[in-house]
């Protein structure tokens, strides 16, 4: 078992009407002006908004909004809410919503005292202060509710980059899942998928981390159980409650502990992906990409995928595991292949050097540029 | 599942060599005088006390040290490193050792601000500042190094009683597996009864928080391996790790979310135990309670066992299951009837009195005096 530092300080508030307990919690803090980040509007009819504004109120807090957040977050919008947050003399960001508001939020509270955010995002600045950073979470996916990492599209370069900071880790985060009930399927298929995908980068870097390894197949097997309940009904509150705890601690430090940090190279490849296709759902990327990779991964050396095919899917042979792992995806109605992204031949080539910024991808399982292309073709 | 808080800032270096980085990390939350709290000496044979000396050393921290913590500490000990750290100005406290050693040192860190710090164990005082606690962990049982929770004897009252407070998690932890390589397997099976027990805790208290209990079957699962593992070869590194991480994760609140805050009936139970009979080692006390209170509940209502039962013992009859731990127990050479801890049929009206301190014992299956004779009655 590698050696490993865990360190989650951000505080979390789990159930059904814990906003409530949002604005006093903010005012123990000493906040007095934030500023709320959120995506589109659904916020507005999950009862989220509302129960924020009236927390904040009772609390005296005061806030200004700041709307528009879309899925795979720009670093436009980034600069339009530091600008704001400066002239509102903010000394607090809440975000409201998914990962995207999440991420954009903690890219504004570093980004406030930086002269250009994306620095950090190229690993040219260092964050060394930040607003805190509070969010109310409205669907379980990325985990960037508990964690120190946010990503960000640069569309004028195609880039998406993540960075971590310990400083970016929300200082408190409420997880109601009675707001996730009216997501659509697709959405919570989308991250359930994007949560199995942060396991399985842990998953399989390293054979000897025997206690976080029987943990993650624990939060495989909850996430596939809760989501297939899920699918015939959206508002069970259980299979709501455990999916979404687990999608915390999916990319909370718990999943990794001993685990090298992790290949994380399907998702450098998927990031290529909605870098191109911003249309693209991060989980729609990863439930392609993550297959192919084990497909990949098994025709060269199956012996490692043992263990995860028979304990999740009860097959001896990975090469089942995978299909079954494929099954379910196409159950839960996702594409499982490029094509079924609308992404076509012709780009291929593109996408390929996108992802190759340095000789591999993948810092366990480091795939060549040839590899990749093979990787891709199988995806295809 | 029911609603919860969770908020753990301690913050771990887990592996072999840890230590080395400890004198840095005080250094950087600017300590200057630290009392040094130990027990009878172990911690000289391990090489935790030369790595530790050495890490203050290089980064300039000066100590004092309080040496004598004895297992099922005492308060009269708190009592007199209260004093000294006093008198010394310490502005920290380092453990260095086991569980007793860490609630030793939390309760002085806390006690250094109060009048009588048992007022905070008869909730009598509010804990409002304690002194930063930081530990080196020598033997993985009580998790104590990752929550806040300290349990103290007052052996002039006969009471073993326990606090809490967000004020005495530890800054920081050490755990380096290494340190327990020369732990006698009585040690490494007490710690590891300790740990399946906290799990056991909250694991029957509700059966809707799925995700946590899947990673608390995990948990209990993977302590079992590594401890017979452990019992053949104990220097493997692997195994040592891994039940670390377990017994760590096993009461730092993962083990907990979503389960109403675990029952505790077997904890007062036993903690009556050994404040009569201060030489019963917690692990031993817990390993004769927690078969007979399976045993107990399953004579009235197996049907909560089932899933326990099957899961971690692959057995569908709980009373199978219940027999199969015991099996396990006995199989590490544990006690498992309280005659086998020396204890007498007399003493058993003595026992009941000072468990019964209010009406009931146990937050989920509350059991009246007359139902804990009955299961004293099994243990015996």
């Amino acid at each position: 078992m590698e050696s490993f530092t865990f360190h989650n300080p951000t505080k979390i508030l789990f159930g059904k009407g814990q906003i409530a307990n949002l604005g006093k919690q903010m005012q123990l803090d000493g906040v007095h002006r934030c500023i709320l980040v959120a995506g589109g509007g659904s916020i507005r009819k999950n009862g989220a908004y509302d129960a924020v504004i009236d927390s904040l109120q009772k609390a005296s807090i005061q806030h200004s909004e700041a709307w528009g957040v879309v899925a795979n977050p720009r670093l436009d919008k980034v600069y339009e809410i530091i600008n704001l947050a400066r002239e509102y003399k903010a000394d607090a960001i809440l975000a409201v919503g998914g990962g995207s508001v999440i991420d954009t939020s903690k890219s504004v509270a570093a980004g406030f005292y930086l002269n250009d955010i994306w620095d950090a995002f190229l690993q040219r600045e260092k964050i060394s202060k930040a607003l805190p950073i509070y969010t109310v979470l409205t669907i379980s996916a990325t985990g960037s509710e508990m964690n120190g990492t946010a990503v960000i599209t640069n569309t004028k370069t195609k880039q998406k980059f993540g960075m971590f900071s310990e400083l970016i880790y929300p200082k408190l985060s409420i997880i109601d899942p009675t707001l996730q009930e009216t997501l659509p399927f697709r959405q919570t298929a989308n991250g359930a998928m994007d949560a199995i995908a942060h396991i399985l980068e842990f998953y399989f870097a390293d054979d000897k981390a025997l206690s976080t390894i029987a943990i993650n197949e624990a939060l495989i097997l909850t996430i596939m159980q809760m989501t297939d309940i899920l699918k015939s009904n959206p508002k069970d509150y259980v299979a709501r409650a455990n999916l979404a705890w687990c999608a915390t601690l999916a990319l909370n430090g718990i999943s990794g502990a001993g685990l090298k940090g992790g290949d994380w190279g399907c998702h450098a490849i998927e990031h290529a992906l909605s870098a191109l296709h911003p249309e693209i759902a991060h989980g729609e990327g990863l439930a392609v990409i993550f297959p192919a990779w084990i497909e990949y991964h098994c025709e060269k050396d199956p012996s490692r995928f043992v263990r995860w095919s028979k304990k999740i899917f009860g097959e001896d042979n990975p090469t089942l595991g995978m299909r079954r792992f494929r099954d379910r995806l196409q159950n839960w109605e996702m594409p499982t292949s490029l094509r079924d992204l609308g992404i076509k031949h012709d780009e291929l080539e593109e996408i390929l050097n996108m992802i190759m910024i340095s000789d591999t991808v993948g810092a366990i399982y480091k795939l060549k540029k040839e590899e990749l292309r093979s990787l891709l073709m199988l995806a295809f």
